[in-house]
């Protein structure tokens, strides 16, 4: 068996931090070498041996972060968010001098929600009829989700490379509402319930058979076998990889 | 074992009609003696012996041919649509002189649909939040469809009778039609897709837990263990009864 | 609006305990007076004026629990395991004298899971087909789960009572296992699983339609709605009450 | 847009081809020119000016269909089974003859199903657990399904070539069949109800979240989208081609 990858939790205190020291110190390979928090300097990482940092911090310390992983020939995984085109170009700059490092950015680790995605742009040109139910807890200010109305786009582009047509719909009679928001054509449905946590079904029929593909997430655990995976590939991904897809090989 | 229970079909060439004729024909206590369709006697009833009439007619027979089985002392099962108030008034000044005939009158033979709804209602009380999604074929004109306002309607009453407030609901920022139909504070949404036939779930959810109730039917033929159970039972209930849930017992 | 209910909660540090402390204490119509722990004093109830105690505690000490408030006056809603019929006896004979008091032990709070139960027995009689599906995560030593196996059996008892005969099954060529395990003559199916907690599925099916009733719980925090049903409720059932069912009023 | 395919079923009064030259006869860019029985002759197809024959007769006549129609230079869509490891060989002695001919075998033209399939086969090293459930009508024979247990198979050797060990499973206590069937390690079980026609869910689990993909196949126009497909796409595809997976581009 290889030695464990040596790893660096950057924000280590915080919500998915902390799950990420332990998903980490639990994984048979791969070995916890740093913890750190705002107030720890970077070079814990050095100290430990760090070959890949986790950054899970905030946006206004995590271009930073990258920037001495980077200069250190450290590895990271990115899962702070708030990374737009100008930042991601500024990253690439400091790879295009360091091009034996690697940096992956991922907006989803749960990887049951990436599959999902992904499987329904690679299903979508096979179905008459396609349409997203996403439920999520009722604290949840935004309607629908950004996961299903992502998916939705990405499965209106499959229709239309695909040249599908409309869906059918003889819906003549509606309550205001009933058939759902319209995502580039694609009819997405919002449940918003005590009790759940987030969940998405994305149907497809054509004559005689439907295929249902549905992720439930049931807490923020469901994130740690996408950073772990991630932990075992950056290594042997030079460059700037945007999004866990990347990873699946699909 | 008893002796089977002489039935008459009326509307015996039509869609309903001719899966009843099979079913009661099938059935291990159920006996054929009249297929009757628009060009036939009603004698034919008479002649057969039927102790109960199925009628699967249309809207502007089904008064005479109630009439005719009423003051032939003939039990009477309706699937027929197009009976209100006034008609239903009519019916039960014939009965009033016949007392020991009893009719039924079904707007919704299948026993999975009667039961989701009362199911629903029962649950209704417990649970902080309640949205029912309805999935049908895409040549529906409707949505959401008949049974899901209606469950939605009682969902909300029984709601209000136990001092239940509004759902919960945090959207604040909602492509239109997201959350669905509103219907007496319930949210429904109609999926419609090739594929499907016609299918509802009713969906509760209280903290950490969520109870689904759901019906799928796939063919006419789901009407007929309910047209069975009317024949079966429409003899010991006397007078008009109105809705299979009377014959459910809960 | 009434005067809130003023609750003890005995064993107020154990894992359901807590919750329940939290769950009292912000219900609108509940107070918590009394928070006991190993080493408290009953009498800290008494002081505190409990109308309602809620046992939480361990299979040795629940019945000094239980009789002390019987004895002072004071309902209780027990959640701890272990009272069998002798011990049950025990305490109504502690009641006969104190006819005005309420006991309430119920072995599962979850009431989604209770109603599922209860659905499934009513529903049981009008479908030829029923199976049960449940799913638990994979630390899980037994299997079927043990409301499974008593979902099974009231389903089995009412199908008997109805005259129902065996489930229709024509398979000739099974590979061990594939058809689960047969409960009185119901197919239970065992689903182990990482990432998921308790769930439950019963599929009631007959010609052309199916009815599902799923169950599903995310943590132990859905034990807290019926426990604060319970609470309410307690105080007009005096005498001995067995099960969270006769509370549903179904 | 380009021509309709001129299109010959062969069997065409059968279950499936008379769907067949119903689905033919409805799409846009297909053509039905000659429609063969058992009686007839395969000079049909010529006179008709077929470009693609779809074969859904007999085992003991489709290997001379589909010679007659390599040798006449058409391509084969072949829906009949029967076709073993020795009739597939015969077949590719006959193309290298006619290089330019396509033959496409298809087990299963359900494109959920084998879509289905394939993802399982894709999701399945990213998941600690998995286990099937699939669900027919009452009268089939074999439990579980060839679908089912083809599934498990490729989700087994994706697992093996991803080096993942047995999945978790606690069970200690089990009632005989409760947790399944054992296909290579996968648990598989069957449910078997009136009502249901074809279904299967593939079930994967990992910490936190779920992935579900079920396939639900309501009647043999099913088939129909999938044999479209192939009859489009055997013109560009000249030799033998085993299985709609390798048309899916997956």
């Amino acid at each position: 068996m290889n030695n464990p990858i040596k790893v660096g939790v950057l924000g280590a205190r915080g919500r998915m931090g902390s799950e990420a020291v332990r998903a980490v110190g639990e994984a048979p390979d791969t070995e916890l070498v740093a913890a750190i928090n705002r107030e720890d300097p970077l070079t814990g990482l050095v100290d430990g041996g760090a070959q890949v940092a986790v950054d899970l911090t905030h946006p206004d310390a995590v271009l930073d972060n990258i920037r001495f992983c980077v200069e250190h020939g450290i590895h990271v995984v990115v899962g702070t968010s708030g990374l737009g085109t100008p930042e991601l170009d500024r990253v690439r700059g400091w790879l295009a001098d360091r091009p034996e490092v690697g940096v992956l950015v991922a907006p989803n680790f749960a990887i049951g929600a990436v599959l999902s995605m992904r499987f329904a742009e690679l299903a979508a040109k096979f179905f008459e009829s396609v349409e997203i139910v996403e439920l999520h807890h009722p604290k949840k200010a935004d309607a629908p989700s950004g996961t299903a109305a992502r998916t939705a786009q990405v499965v209106a582009q499959a229709r239309a490379a695909a040249g599908l047509g409309a869906v059918p719909d003889a819906t003549t009679k509606e309550l205001d509402g009933a058939r759902g928001a319209d995502v580039d054509g694609v009819r997405v449905h919002s449940v918003r319930m005590t009790g759940l946590v987030a969940h998405q079904e994305v149907l497809f029929g054509t004559e005689g058979e439907t295929l249902t593909i549905r992720h439930d997430s049931y807490d923020r655990r469901s994130f740690m076998p996408g950073v772990l995976l991630s932990i075992r590939e950056v290594g042997s991904r030079p460059g700037l990889t945007v999004g866990l897809d990347a990873l699946l090989g699909i």
